[in-house]
């Protein structure tokens, strides 16, 4: 489920664009508990000076999600831990430089396909 | 008042782009009864790499709206059946290819203009 | 703490983008209390015709911030209106042209680097 709002720099290659979403994506599914095709993210491609990370000038990455309610606060953190694992391997991130945010929303604030409220059918 | 972050494939017209504008915007005065004036739309627009919807590599929309919590289910139901009838009219995006999301806050998360928290005077 | 997404119109100068991000996150520090290298913005340069904001043509500016809960209504008062100064005095965006929403969430919700959720520890 979670739409994932991802915000990188400008200018990188589809390798790396491709091991940022695959590598939450995969967090995502291992530690949540989401389904394996459960995948719905945006990219958004910024000017340096357009991902302000507190002094920050090397390669960073902020991103947020919006899921529903009900995830544990150790599921969150299990979370957290994995993408930063996954992205320090893959592209190679510092994990000084991954900001994470997450909102929650309820089962009807979803439609996925076909308008149809799936949560609440 | 929703603030609708609607994100699409790049290099589209401006004819796609403000069918899509009015498409969803249409859908939300109709569904949820917004002033007639109530439009306050962000268009992202990224490469398809950028744009995961499951495995979908044909057109696409991904949106999410922020807005006031109070609206019931049915008006929300009714919006997301709305939007994809109106987006598959025009500009013809498939019913299967258009997500939306919806997160809530409250009266006093908004400033519409002037620095004046208007739902709260 | 707050993760501020800010949307103006692309073409503008760098000097005109830091006066933007330099201005709203003043206005953070100032009003609700974050500390001083509480930095974290996304700015998305978008076309004229994907920053739809009622009628307006001339220059204009939308931004949702995400941040923990527990600000008062005074802190968020404030906050719309020194932002809106802020930027009107520079980099000279008509009070009328800036549209503030927020959308909370809580302690859980935030990892700022190193994968670890920095209020939950």
């Amino acid at each position: 489920m979670p739409l994932v709002n991802i915000s990188i720099l400008k200018g990188k290659s589809p390798e790396y664009k491709k091991a940022i979403a695959n590598g939450i994506n995969s967090a995502v599914i291992e530690t949540m508990g989401f389904p394996d095709d459960d995948r719905y993210q945006i990219i958004n491609e910024v000017e340096p000076e357009c991902l302000e990370y507190q002094q920050r000038d090397s390669d960073r990455v902020m991103m947020f999600l919006i899921m529903r309610t009900g995830h544990s606060n150790n599921e969150k953190k299990a979370f957290y831990s994995k993408v930063v694992e996954n992205l320090s391997a893959d592209p190679g991130v510092s994990p000084e430089n991954i900001l994470i945010s997450i909102v929650e929303n309820h089962d009807i604030d979803w439609s996925f396909r076909r308008g149809v409220a799936q949560f609440v059918v």
